[in-house]
């Protein structure tokens, strides 16, 4: 198993393409060496004959009079008249509809929905407070999948800790508290898991809740959402993101000296059976309509805000590569297929939902491409498959 | 009457310096001619000769041993205890109180409070809801010195400017409804005219009720909040700020041609004859001690943050001067007087009541100094004053 990163000029968006079973068991990645792609030099007659399709391609998207701005005006129109898409919510459902007339409306090929099951989450109301040694509110935001407080909410001491590391020395003080998790931001990727694991390492040691400062290097009374899953064993407590600015206030109380007290109520909903929908749509291939070129992004979002960039964009660039494909009278050899995924935000429900109905056809996809970092200025392609994959793409980017 | 700006290396902070009556005049900014200031040669040589105690000051403040973080922990413990404090409430008088007692334990001259009349303003419940074509909670924040809605609120057609030159072409359309800024962030002296003056402008043409785009390049779903007034003769409505974002899309959704209804609820209380007290410090100066030399910043701050940027750093900044000639042993020549000026945030009333006060002795100020644009890395010195002395500040800042 070999994964790339090559440089992209790519100039729609920033992807990551993946083979869909690794993207499941997430491979160690190793850079491809220019000396093992020697077997791939007879393809790159092939690979560099597209030259001219690509530059046409790439016109037409930079060019007033063509596509340009297009996607963007989409998304904006989308977003504004929908809002915010929680999976098990109205407003997805209907998103769902808005883009399979949509879809249709642009004669894309097998344009329909696939059924996703699975449990919801939903926010209800929620507060936190800091109440002594002063009243303060503070913003918070509880997690997805986190259970409520009692009824009559929690009021505890806090205990304020910077990595797990710290957790583990002062674990002797977390029975009967609220744990606040006070992590420097190093990045998302690195930094997310005291988002996902905060609560069941601080459950361990009998914390009564956990409050962690959001996953961001900066918020202005902010705080940050997501998903959070409870470890098998541990007694599920509630927890919730609260802002850099308060986790670090409650730090520099903390490290005073000062006996903290937080009043902590949360309310949320989960709701079982509740159904969604993994929107699909293709160009047929030419020559091998049976091979598949995935091209994806997620329609649903978190309850908090738009879902333009988490990920309108990703579910955007993606069927519109379809359509500017159409718009062009370009046809493929391969079927280029749309996958607008659902539920993703509670842990890629939808995704895993489209593995087990397609196991059988797995040798079809050939490609897997799923934009969720963001539509900025593209800085790369990030890679997984095997060798022989990653030397052609090596050979597709540069 | 002569403006000059010069670059400092000053270490502590950006400051502006300005004579104090005109702080209130406003002046016109000129710049200092080195022409012009050939009056001043014969003060070089004393103004060097100051070198050896500004190098012993900047070393000393610079010193992990001597002074260096010292401001900034006292300030974070400050702002920490008190949180905000908003004239006219509890917080601010202990947090003066606290003032008083510090400047008193560093042995500062002639430490006191001089008691500030004024009408408090007090947020209460407040908020705005796009009910229109779909519903989306606002975030908002009711500016300063806003009237309240009815207590069953407004629902109301919006009309989104982007200007007051737009507001103008609009105006027919105005009357009865809700009018929407969406102007630009140019900068924030440029732009904060459309938060002081926008719910009069549109007043007039019969709008009830203006909400805000925050005056601020940035925002995430963060209001900023801020004073207002109503100009004479138009009647007062309601008047808030919403985000950025918000502001943005309900721009897009009108110039789609939707037709947007948003119900706004504040509530907001006046109150006559509230006190507060400017905070005074000062050290003696040897030779010409009625002469006075006054450094400040203001102890108030908005009701919905800590106030550490706005003024907490200028009000520290400015007593730990104080503190750090004490400690060095320093006397001056003029009396340096700190004043920590309250009421700020209502529009300078306590500075206001402080001239008010001390007219008689106008002549005794040789200087005024009042830091409350940040405490950042400082990038100059802004003064207004005299030709004379425009010329012996270039000399200084040299």
């Amino acid at each position: 198993m070999t994964v790339g990163r090559f440089r992209s000029s790519c100039p729609v968006a920033s992807v990551i393409v993946l083979l869909l079973l690794q993207v499941l068991l997430i491979p160690a990645p190793t850079e491809a060496s220019p000396d093992r792609c020697r077997q791939v030099r007879s393809l790159r007659d092939e690979i560099a004959g597209y030259r001219p399709v690509v530059e046409r391609v790439l016109s037409y998207v930079q060019d007033q009079k063509g596509y340009k701005g297009k996607t963007w005006t989409a998304l904006s129109e989308f977003t504004d008249t929908f809002g915010s898409r929680l999976a098990g919510t109205q407003n997805l459902e209907n998103s769902i509809d808005f883009m399979l007339n949509r879809l249709r409306a642009w004669h894309l090929d097998n344009v329909h929905a696939e059924r996703v099951i699975f449990t919801g989450w939903q926010r209800r109301k929620e507060f936190a407070t800091l109440v002594s040694p002063r009243v303060k509110n503070l913003a918070m935001l509880g997690l997805g999948g986190s259970v409520s407080t009692a009824p009559e909410g929690i009021r505890a001491e806090v205990v304020v800790v910077t990595s797990f590391e710290d957790l583990i020395n002062k674990s002797s003080q977390v029975s009967g508290k609220i744990v606040v998790y006070n992590q420097p931001y190093v990045s998302y990727g690195e930094t997310v898991v005291y988002r996902s694991m905060g609560a069941s390492a601080a459950s361990k040691y009998g914390a009564v809740a956990t409050l962690i400062r959001s996953i961001t290097p900066f918020s202005l009374n902010s705080p940050h959402a997501g998903q959070q899953s409870y470890s098998d064993g541990v007694k599920k407590i509630p927890t919730a993101c609260i802002t850099v600015e308060d986790a670090e206030l409650l730090n520099r109380m903390y490290n005073r000296g000062s006996k903290l007290e937080i009043f902590l109520k949360m309310d949320s909903k989960f709701f079982a059976n509740a159904t969604s929908r993994n929107t699909v749509a293709e160009i047929k291939g030419t020559t091998n309509p049976d091979k598949i070129v995935l091209v994806s992004g997620h329609l649903d979002s978190w309850d908090v805000g738009q879902g333009a960039m988490d990920d309108g964009g990703g579910a955007f660039i993606s069927w519109n590569s379809l359509v500017v494909l159409k718009n062009l009278g370009l046809r493929p050899k391969r079927t280029i297929r749309c996958l607008l995924w659902t539920a993703e935000e509670e842990g890629y429900i939808g995704a895993y939902a489209y593995l087990k109905g397609h196991k059988s056809e797995l040798e079809k996809f050939n490609l897997v491409i799923e934009s969720d970092e963001g539509t900025f200025q593209p800085y790369g392609i990030q890679f997984h498959g095997s060798e022989t994959s990653a030397c052609i793409m090596a050979e597709v980017a540069k």
